[in-house]
């Protein structure tokens, strides 16, 4: 395999276009808009009726699409491409039965995140049972600046990966606690760097307090976070760092060192 | 939208052809195979290593895949996809209360699955916490035919659509109870649809029973099946019949109510 992969290749590339074009139809589909029509398709691509009904029509083929009447829909079957990449990944294997024993002891949910992009995305959660829990599945995403795992993950980055990063991040004051620049954010990155963990309060939501801890690899590197999140008035900051952090620390420990051995 | 979508792409068509392949280099990616060099991905996927080679760039350039040296693996963007199909059914988000509350009172793992080709699909799960749980992830996959859920949604189908998927079972001996061919097959899925539940008792694992109720939309058709699964030896079928049916049944009632209501 001598000849460089990146010589055969531009973004601009025809083959690239089109299945970009077939992914963010798939994409389209939210629970905001579940069953559309093609000419709803076409317009939230971006694509042409004709380019929009072939991609339609290829899915459908392909299994992952149906119609019912002028509406279409997914299909279980797109499952099998999120389910490829979360059986490829053996860490959450290791990680499920820690984290479901962390969340029965501490009774809040919990849950396992990595870094895409500038977002974290849930590869694995395990709600607290009994009370709302927060309600968000494997496959969601949010900001990582502003989220305990994110932080954990932002601290662990090389320096020059984590400027890049930096660059990118559009400030966004969701409540009156969000870090609200980059010399703030920076500052708090660099404390979660320092102490090996990180304490969010009520920087995304209101009442919404979180602890992460990082996931690290043989070679010392953070490859994903593990949180639990809490309700400020059930559950204020202090309690949460007195009652949950020696055990969070403990479990993300635990599946570092499973990791570490198995993998 | 008078034109016929049928008329104008057909599954040889050359797009359909090179989106399949695109798709199935993702779903290459396994447990068993995290990491590939593009050889292998080839050799899995039956395509040339130019072919491959193109497909695999196109996922890198996409960021759906990303190369270490020579070894490609998948990047959590591909969780995008499946949360698509997730986030656009509404059923799950009404489900999930219900089924956390049953798999606590019943301390019995509690999952949801819908019917995809000859399978049933995983589509919500409810660990049991404390005890081995059942390893099925969100997006898994098992026959339909010695499933609990399973039974439950064949039984749901229309007649033709029954014959259809039946004419398709290969039949496999799991354990000595399975059900070993078309007569006995039929007859096990009349009962399910008379009594409106299924027990699996050690059909698809020695040692697993499972019981399994519908979930149906306003209409009366079967959309999904709820189940709750346990070890035979701390849970024989009598004792999952007389503890866990009634909750069973209400639940899935509950959730189609929820369901019939909001959608």
């Amino acid at each position: 395999m001598s000849e460089p992969l990146e010589s055969t290749l531009k973004p601009g590339d025809s083959y690239v276009q089109s299945f970009a074009r077939g992914l963010s139809v798939i994409r389209a589909f939210s629970a905001e808009a579940p069953r559309q029509t093609l000419t709803e398709v076409a317009k939230r691509c971006g694509l042409t009726r004709a380019g929009a009904r072939r991609i339609l029509l290829t899915l459908e083929t392909l299994g992952y699409v149906k119609a019912d009447g002028r509406l279409f829909a997914l299909t279980p079957k797109i499952l099998d491409l999120g389910f490829a990449y979360l059986s490829s990944q053996p860490l959450w294997q290791f990680a499920e039965p820690v984290m479901q024993q962390l969340a029965g002891e501490l009774k809040e949910s919990c849950s396992a995140a990595v870094l895409e992009g500038g977002d974290i995305v849930y590869v694995l959660r395990v709600p607290a049972r009994k009370i709302m829990s927060i309600n968000l599945g494997v496959g969601s995403r949010l900001p990582a600046w502003c989220t305990s795992m994110g932080r954990v993950l932002l601290a662990g980055l090389p320096p020059a990966e984590l400027e890049e990063q930096l660059a990118r991040v559009q400030f966004h004051s969701h409540t009156a606690r969000t870090a609200r620049n980059l010399d703030e954010l920076r500052t708090r990155i660099a404390q979660v760097r320092s102490q090996g963990w990180c304490l969010i309060n009520q920087e995304l939501e209101e009442g919404l307090v979180s602890l992460a801890a990082p996931i690290v690899d043989r070679n010392g590197q953070t490859i994903a976070a593990l949180n639990v999140g809490a309700q400020v008035n059930r559950t204020p900051p202090e309690a949460l760092l007195e009652q949950c952090l020696p055990r969070l620390l403990e479990a993300a420990q635990s599946i570092s060192r499973l990791l570490q051995i198995k993998s």
